[in-house]
């Protein structure tokens, strides 16, 4: 009987979990995690803040009960501090500060990534947050509760800033976003940025770009926060969300080597150099598919799909991970924004050309039609889909049209055989060429006049 | 310079030659049509008989002047009548029942289908009505405005019944629909043609299923409709709307073979037998992709697809239809219903097992998620994909879910293999295993145990 132990207990954990159980029945998965809160949808945090969800519980994926009833045992609130890769131990601590020694047949470490800490002076003043974890939504929660802020500077400008923009406008908070670039949400091209940024004024976000925060220091109960150009104001609270790096003390510790990208290096097994210790989700480096080879990619849907294979492999199984197209897509207000691939400049090989095109959602006639913004990039020599990125209203099926050039991208097609796909139509919801295919015609139009 | 001549103004003609001109700007292709309504939208007819699109016009892909801009010669109100197609001249008949004789070096055949007149006595009274054409749904709404209908029978459960069910109560009728299969929406499984009906009967639709229409007859000013199993109803207004078949006499007259299903016979060049004859849409047999052989499908998605390879083979390249997989979305109140691929009892050649699962359109903990049934239909040998449905909210993007098996589906990828696609997830929008991956997840589960 294989005694897996998994350290983590969040996506890539969890799921491997599931999956090592539902494949081998004799084997008791063992998950030490260092809080008390197994498989919850740390995505979700935002929404839990921004009172539309309003019992954090409610953001399990799964129960404790649901998780003991699927045969996984949980060691929580229990830190691992070493792993003893030759007698195959590791060393966890209790809340007791109490060090116990767990053995191991084989090892999944799932220990996700932790917020960048900027050097900003006053980082560590009380009303400056980071939002990772649930302990951390739990501190800015008790914040808004206790202290009834008014006002808010969000430090970052990607989905967890943006998100938290939404979130505490819902609230009631004056809010101010501060992102070092010039657009916000860097990880789509400036013209969708802009619409971003365009959604966040509309709903009386002030919105300052290229400023970078320098300091941040205590005005009487509030904070003064500035940064360059000038960038001067004063808030009731400071959110902290300037993405994040992967988690790797503890692998580093046994010996595990990392990757360029400074996560754990791991192959599409899901195995580190280390026998018999694999490594899935936000701590590990990620092989994408399109560019084929492995980079850093941070996402839910990633850590589930890793630990799915890493929780396979260690009872036995000879999976591997199909690789990463980094799709992701994220609603700000009414705005959904998504991408997957690549963008020109990630598109190292390759001979990119974006082309960009505004089409409806569905037949304009019908009532509710949006305009949804299209950017298409393929490979000039080859006619190939390289990546997409869309942005327009969020009943407008942007995530799940984005999902369409994903699973067209996984299958390598031209730009053009967009056109071949055979896909639904009825004027409320559709065209008899879809969005995703009037664009994918404009692209090749735009190439060959 | 090649004369190119089309049969045809709606979508497959319209495509083929805005694709013909595309590729070789010396054509001017010709379209010869019956009536006046060049690139109507005839799929949105419901759309303006239930007053959502108030002005006809809008229903119209493109404007005459767009398609005379386009480099398109129309003649509107021509009756095609006779094709030698020895000396490569079709006769054609204009409004004033002159005769004209039209030359072509190519010909394309687009004459689309014409409804199912079924044989029950009173089908020609006034009163009752069809609806395929844009004049036929001129004839329809000149009753509506004339004598305010208070009631309607609607024979037929498919899509245009329901749309057309769906149009009338939004105008204020008392709707019965009758449909002579067990299920409305015989298109889809049992499970959700009922979801289907229970949306019309939460709409206040009477729904008579398993009757079969026998007689209408005049009753003061109003219309008896009687049917079998006693059924026996009256109302101001009938419309019939049982299916439609390919218009063929015109093809048939020119020595055009046709295929086992009734329609034109072709090949994927969207050749007829007849050298320089081509023909698309409705009127035609359709390569279906996953069956590998023609059926019988007549879908505006697919004559667009089919009329632009008929045009660009027609200025001489040399391109392959790729192939139907029957993707369809049909939109009934609040619900859309979808589908792709084959169901069991289509899947000739093929061990079909389909399993049905409950899953939410986007975490559940966050406002306004929908529970989509979904069914998929897979090979029990090869673990392939066949096929997959999809019932819910119409918010839920249902249709561009199925979108996604469909863009699977024409890369032959097993139902566990859709689990490695790389979709897009936010709270809001979906769940890190989107809802057609769980319900992948299901199907292997279901058939492992």
């Amino acid at each position: 009987m294989t005694q897996l132990l998994i350290i983590g207990g969040s996506d890539a954990g969890i799921s491997a979990a599931l999956r090592a159980r539902e494949l081998d029945a004799t084997v008791t998965p063992t998950i030490v995690m260092a809080d008390d809160f197994p498989n919850f949808s740390i995505c979700g945090l935002p929404f839990f803040l921004s009172g539309e969800v309003p019992d954090w519980r409610n953001l399990a994926h799964r129960t404790t009960d649901d998780l003991a009833r699927a045969g996984i045992q949980l060691m929580t609130n229990h830190r691992a501090t070493a792993i003893d890769a030759e007698n195959q131990v590791v060393t966890v601590i209790d809340s007791q500060a109490q060090e116990k020694h767990v053995a191991y047949d084989r090892l999944i470490i799932g220990t996700g990534a932790i917020s960048n800490r900027p050097s900003i002076a006053g980082i560590d003043l009380p009303g400056v947050y980071f939002l990772r974890w649930m302990n951390d939504s739990f501190a800015v929660q008790r914040h808004l509760t206790e202290f009834e802020p008014q006002s808010v500077v969000i430090v970052g400008g990607g989905y967890i800033g943006l998100e938290m923009a939404d979130a505490l406008v819902l609230r009631g908070l004056k809010v101010t976003l501060v992102e070092h670039n010039p657009t916000v949400l860097k990880t789509v091209d400036a013209s969708l940025g802009d619409m971003v940024k365009a959604e966040l004024q509309r709903h009386n976000v002030t919105v300052a770009n290229g400023v970078s925060i320098e300091a941040i220091q205590p005005k009487g109960n509030q904070l003064q926060v500035t940064g360059s150009h000038g960038f001067e104001t004063i808030a009731d609270l400071v959110l902290v969300a300037v993405g994040a790096k992967p988690n790797t003390q503890l692998a580093e510790s046994a010996g595990i080597e990392l990757g360029l990208t400074g996560a754990i290096r791991v192959n599409r097994k899901m195995e580190t150099n280390v026998p018999n210790i694999y490594a899935a989700g936000d701590c590990v480096e990620t092989w994408h598919r399109v560019l084929n080879q492995n980079t850093y990619l941070p996402l839910g849907t990633t850590a589930h799909k890793q630990g799915r294979v890493a929780g396979a492999n260690a009872v036995g199984s000879n999976q591997e991970f199909a690789g990463s197209l980094g799709t992701q897509v994220v609603k700000v207000f009414e705005l959904a924004i998504a991408r997957t691939g690549l963008r020109d400049f990630e598109a190292a090989g390759f001979d990119p050309v974006t082309i960009e095109s505004e089409v409806w959602d569905h037949k304009a006639y019908y009532p509710g039609a949006h305009k949804l913004r299209i950017r298409i990039t393929g490979d000039r020599q080859t006619g190939k889909l390289l990546g997409a990125q869309i942005a327009g209203h969020y009943q407008g099926e942007v995530a799940k049209r984005i999902d369409i050039y994903a699973t067209a991208l996984f299958h390598e097609m031209t730009v053009e055989a967009v056109n071949d796909l055979d896909l639904s139509y009825t004027p409320p919801l559709g065209s008899p060429w879809d969005a995703v295919q009037m664009a994918a015609q404009a692209w090749s139009q735009a190439l060959h006049h």
